[in-house]
């Protein structure tokens, strides 16, 4: 068991069926050494990119953690409101709909920031029904870049996102890979 | 001149005379040299600390980097949004507006991130009128815990959030401290 499946088992909170809560380390306070671990194994399984893509919030620090293990290569975060200093005509732009939240969002990268053949790998703090992630990929297309993998701090295997990206030839690793909860218990 | 005044000058962008556009390197791009540069500094005047709070979006990594040379003490960041998750009756909130976006938002810190006693250093990517500041302090205050100093990255001291804080008692320290923009170049 690593790093991030043992703090899962102690500090996770399974809210339903659906949700594990993990707001006491990894998206509301977070904790450094709960990051850098996850950030070692998504590194051993993909060990070079030339950038790394995530999207607002809790995947920046997880894709940052992973840029200094790579030798700092540029984090790109995507995001998910216009800014009065963006005017949005040199953006792409995906829709996504959050699992928790029940909404769909525009989500943005300035154009600059992809470019085409560029190598990238794709970083979120959860993968669920791979929504997010599918966005992303979406957005790297429109760039020409190269999706060169996808990994998510913790998965939630069991709402099919991880093999939907897989299908379109796309690798996903996944630290903590959740098959189900029972009991009130994750089975990894 | 420091690292990040060095960036700033190489790839900021001034936009009008309130505005300097960061985000190929700060707040949308990241550069994590430039994070871990600014970071350093940030821990060269606030050494110690018991949780860096910051507020979403880019001051996360930013907070994280700071932890990090404090041996790993906890991030949390205020959130800007409601999750379905939680029910907001167990947080701290504060209204804070925006001076990019002109807009008011309500961020929240859930109880449990904030401890009687605590040590607090404030961390965020702007200081312009001190609005998200003085949000966070609050948010702080309510929780009983004790902020021992503020710093965020870039700071337009013209606009006079330094001041406003260090008036309520507390020290502010920004790396990079712009007095203002002078044709079209900035003036630290």
């Amino acid at each position: 068991m690593n790093y991030l499946e043992e703090k899962i088992l102690t500090d996770g909170k399974i809210i339903n069926e659906d949700i594990l809560k993990v707001d006491s380390f990894l998206n509301h306070q977070i904790d450094p050494k709960t990051i850098r671990e996850t950030a070692k194994l998504i590194v051993s399984r993909f060990p070079k990119a030339d950038k790394v893509l995530t999207i607002e919030t809790s995947g920046i620090v997880i894709a940052y953690a992973v840029s200094e293990l790579m030798g700092d290569i540029p984090v790109v975060f995507a995001k998910k409101s216009k800014s009065a200093i963006n005017d949005g005509s040199n953006v792409y732009t995906a829709e996504i709909k959050s699992f928790t939240r029940n909404t769909v969002s525009t989500v943005t990268v300035d154009r600059r920031f992809i470019s085409e053949g560029e190598n990238i790998l794709i970083v979120d703090d959860f993968l669920a029904e791979g929504n997010a992630a599918l966005g992303l990929i979406d957005i790297v297309k429109q760039g020409k870049g190269n999706v060169i993998g996808m990994s998510a701090a913790i998965e939630k295997f069991f709402q099919g996102g991880h093999e939907k990206i897989e299908a379109m030839g796309i690798p996903v690793y996944c630290p903590a890979s959740i098959k189900g909860f029972k009991d009130k218990k994750v089975i990894f």
